[in-house]
């Protein structure tokens, strides 16, 4: 697909029987095939082999061989970060672990680099951060004498590599750690990662991707660029479920220079044998900390298969299409009625969703939801709407925003952009 | 029961038969009636509303209701807790939270504990308590510039008042924290929670209890003694699933003078405004971090509810006679093979598991389980009995000792002890 064609005026039909991605939209849980569901980059929908697993694992591992079942689960935080990891996110083996929340990876792999380089005083982020990011780091460079070098970039397009490259400046031979969001959570930009991770290098500094905006939705290619740190969620395009586990990536040879700061017992090398000094585990088990969610665990290893088997490039050219479809109805439909664009319009500097912006977006977000199109509201006046490659159709891209189109002319107008 | 009769010799059916609690067995998925499942204390049985409650949750709430569910599912964290706290634990409302993994709520305890009296220097903890918090004790301890003082007490009775009261004389005025298990993970001791946590106050320390084989197995009483801290898993004797996630205590006076180390957006007042700042939100809700995993979540709340409507006295009357029971057999049939009794006699003094040592104890125990009896091993020779009050039989006691005393006898040998 081209913007050489009026992509606005395409037949969604159409462009769906092209999707050769389609057929993955029948391997996932659908009860209501109307409902126009635009924030699986908030929570993925649900694969049936998810539903499929819970019940087998309810049933059979856990009701029915018991604790016995930890002989498998034991090796399942590392067997689904190795799937994630190499298959998703350009990592080498054991590189990834499932474990914990995002917030708790994120506070550890901080605090873990911060430790590496206790002369440093700056921490650079950007204050259109992924909130939980923010607060984390705020609350460690408080308790670590450290401070956070605040960008303060184009809130549409993100923190530019110069953005970066001047704060490294302005701190210079005084910056421990960079961290950012990959994709921008609200207007989906991404971030350089290859030159922004060489600029922290190069500067001496560690740097801490966050990428639950990134990870099933785009290639990433950790290991290529030599990443230090990343983590992120699984419950956006891996479709791992409401809350499910979070990922942790560290590259191998910071696995051990490296100091995980919660060394709990699954971190432990001979766990079982419950010594009595901490001695970590090999690798990136070295890196566990509590008992994982097995539940949790077993429906996001499923989310990440799908995704896995569909293949990142493959889901990556269907989120460039959808978006790109999105954006040329946004510029027919709803420009005219007062929309702006809240995302970058070059598709190489923009993730899976797409938000657009008009006054009183909150209460369009509700008549929205009323109307049976499901994306989510972003204050102050962002409408994000979430094209998730595995199970979002162009003609859910039509639908919803022609409905988005009918509200923004009020209740009583017809629109001319139904589909 | 009392122990005027020859326990030993009672029919194991007639106990059952008066058993009050004996209809809970009924509540939860037994799919092998003849496996004796002595391990309950390390995981216990899925709850029938729990599997019930899953499919629920990921046909109706995940996959129908996708993004909207948050609605509800936002309030779980709390209203679970809140469950817990004050039918289980002897908590006021709003003082229980479930969240993240019980070595993560250590640490963040255990961390808050330690930045509030910056100025003393000393940990005291127990060289027996579980690995888990030991572990993370070593960390902190290295990574604040605190020291732990180690307790070694007897390794059946565990660490007694007068234990403490030295550690705490010989540090005067240097220790920040005192953390113990409530009932020892090996022995199941009981520590004397109520004079422990006075004099660690008189002392001007924090104290911190890990009730992870309490809760849901005997009253507690936390606000009746004036706890500050205390953690666990719903994983055990709460029936909540296999790394089902724990729960935190924080008083509610100190849950506004202590400080969470990881600030996570779940712990934000206004978490969906995404302000600059973080505002910890008011009561126990200020210590939320991550995203909570739903699906673990929802499963503990059948197991809670069920251990809610039996009643803690009633579990705890029940697990002191199996308890009872079992070491009645063991003096009957185990003795005279050479073990000897690894867990406190008074039934005061004594959680709801029971270990038994031997040599050879951890081939005895993979030969228990290949005859279909179910304990766990714990180094160096303990077997560890597990007696989980609404789903173990006395039944399950009778056969699963008569079994280990067989085995005891050698593969050759006849038992007269069989039930």
């Amino acid at each position: 697909m081209t913007l050489d064609v009026d992509l606005a005026s395409m037949d969604p039909a159409a462009l769906d029987a092209d999707d050769p991605l389609a057929g993955y939209r029948h391997r996932f849980v659908i009860p209501d095939p109307k409902l126009v569901y635009l924030d699986g980059n908030s929570l993925g929908r649900p694969p049936l082999a998810a539903l499929e697993r819970l019940a087998r694992v309810a049933a059979e591992e856990w009701a029915g061989r018991l604790i016995r079942s930890w002989d498998e689960w034991l090796a399942a935080p590392l067997r689904v970060g190795d799937l994630l990891g190499t298959e998703l996110l350009g990592a080498e083996p054991d590189e990834v672990a499932i474990c914990d929340s995002t917030t708790v990876n994120f506070f550890r792999l901080a605090s873990a680099a911060l430790d590496a380089l206790p002369d440093r005083r700056f921490i650079i982020t950007d204050s259109a951060n992924f909130p939980t990011d923010r607060y984390v780091l705020e609350g460690l460079a408080r308790d670590r004498d450290r401070q956070v070098a605040w960008l303060d970039p184009d809130p549409i397009d993100g923190p530019t590599v110069a953005d970066v490259e001047a704060a490294l400046a302005d701190h210079a031979g005084d910056v421990a750690l960079v961290t950012l969001s990959h994709v921008n959570y609200r207007s989906a930009a991404i971030a350089d990662l290859a030159a922004i991770t060489d600029l922290a290098h190069a500067a001496g500094a560690l740097v801490l991707w966050d990428l639950s905006h990134s990870a099933g939705a785009l290639p990433v290619g950790l290991a290529r660029h030599g990443v230090d740190l990343a983590v992120g969620c699984t419950y956006k395009y891996l479709n791992g479920g409401p809350g499910a586990p979070a990922w942790l990536y560290i590259r191998r040879d910071l696995q051990t220079t490296l100091r995980n700061p919660i060394q709990g017992w699954f971190g432990q090398a001979d766990q079982f044998e419950m010594g009595q000094r901490f001695r970590p585990a090999d690798g990136i088990a070295g890196w566990l900390t509590g008992t994982p969610g097995i539940l949790g665990l077993a429906a996001a290893e499923e989310g990440i298969r799908l995704s896995a088997e569909a293949g990142i490039e493959a889901i990556r050219a269907k989120g460039v299409a959808l978006t790109e479809y999105a954006i040329a109805l946004h510029d027919a439909w709803l420009e005219p009625r007062g929309f702006t664009l809240g995302s970058p319009r070059e598709s190489a500097r923009r993730g899976s969703h797409v938000s657009v912006r008009r006054r009183n977006a909150r209460e369009l977000t509700r008549q929205l939801i009323a109307a049976g199109v499901v994306p989510d509201f972003r204050a102050p006046d962002s409408i994000r709407l979430g094209l998730s490659p595995l199970t979002t159709s162009f003609t859910d891209v039509a639908r919803g925003l022609a409905v988005l189109a009918d509200l923004a002319d009020g209740p009583e107008t017809a629109s001319q952009a139904s589909v």
